[in-house]
């Protein structure tokens, strides 16, 4: 099916960050077309920022910690934000926050500055009037967290190959971030670019 | 050892919540005192709403989802501020938003009004000048939530009997609210009091 309406394909620079809109209904696309990498995603509804994207409850509602197609995204206050309409991969995490300065220094001793997605998605939703403090629990698209059975967490390559994608429709009108991850761990050691389209209808 | 200050042993009824204030190394201590209650727990840095208690943070710097004695609950900003230094019970979920009237209506189909953690916790945080949308996925205490190999999420019954207890270090000056959760499925069916206390020592 063509497209009826889209921004065209965008790509997202490794280890930077992107913010723009989707309205209700249409879909946004993520790929990351050299397999292998991370995109962390925020998103709050337009014009009321009190509205966020929800890690809690999209978990608590779904009864499941990995989340893929049929499956919603729900905001703080329980609306309806995105809705999995498409996943060849089947993998996302919506467990951990973004990556930032302090992660880098508690977790990875790291004493200089380190890009981060959390760094990223300040200074692309900066323009839309967002704290830092507003932003929580991303939802990290193509991130393979592993919990074992007693709750042990560990990051490891992510499964995505340059053909696969996934596709989120929106369920209401949103202002949206998307980062290429910084993190050396979750992308198997190397930083790709991240593609984004938002389309009136999936192109399947 | 003597407590050297301390509130008392306060009870928070079935079904309802308490707020109270907390010095940085003062531990709380909480008890379910007919055993098989969950309770929920949300803070922000005395003075500073924008630094709040963050389930992100604190499991991504565990690299762990089941937090206890030794772990550190995390603000979004990546500061420390509780630290487990007792739990005679051993499991706590850190994944669930506190139940709502959304999440009665959403998962159980209720259509009249539910008591509710989200609603006892608003009341409480009130004086403090705290709005809903700054309360996020909150510590609940005792809470068996059990996640099988593949990501399902089922909530079972509290492992807490009378004389367990968990013990949290504050690690900074906060603004704390508890609740006694009014969810059946999370209490094994029945509502039953909390009780906390606050204290300068450990009174072991």
């Amino acid at each position: 099916m063509p497209l009826e309406r889209g921004t065209g394909r965008v790509r997202v620079a490794p280890q930077s960050g992107a913010s723009f809109k989707i309205r209700m209904s249409e879909i946004l696309r993520v790929h990351a077309p050299q397999g292998e990498q991370v995109a962390d995603l925020f998103a709050f509804k337009e014009g009321n920022l009190a509205c966020s994207l929800s890690s809690g409850r999209s978990i608590d509602y779904a009864s499941k910690i990995f989340l893929s197609t049929g499956d919603v995204l729900y905001s703080n206050d329980s609306r309806r934000m995105f809705t999995i309409v498409a996943d060849t991969v089947g993998r996302h995490d919506f467990l951990l926050t973004p990556c930032s300065q302090e992660m880098f220094e508690i977790l990875y001793r790291c004493d200089g500055h380190h890009p981060s997605c959390f760094e990223n998605l300040c200074h692309a939703f900066d323009a839309h009037g967002v704290r830092p403090d507003q932003i929580s629990t991303t939802f990290n698209i193509f991130m393979n967290v592993k919990v074992d059975e007693r709750g042990a967490v560990s990051v490891v390559a992510p499964l995505v190959k340059p053909d696969d994608f996934i596709e989120l429709r929106a369920e209401m009108d949103m202002v949206c971030a998307l980062t290429a991850c910084s993190a050396e761990q979750s992308n198997n050691g190397s930083f790709k670019p991240i593609d984004y389209e938002v389309v009136r209808r999936p192109c399947n």
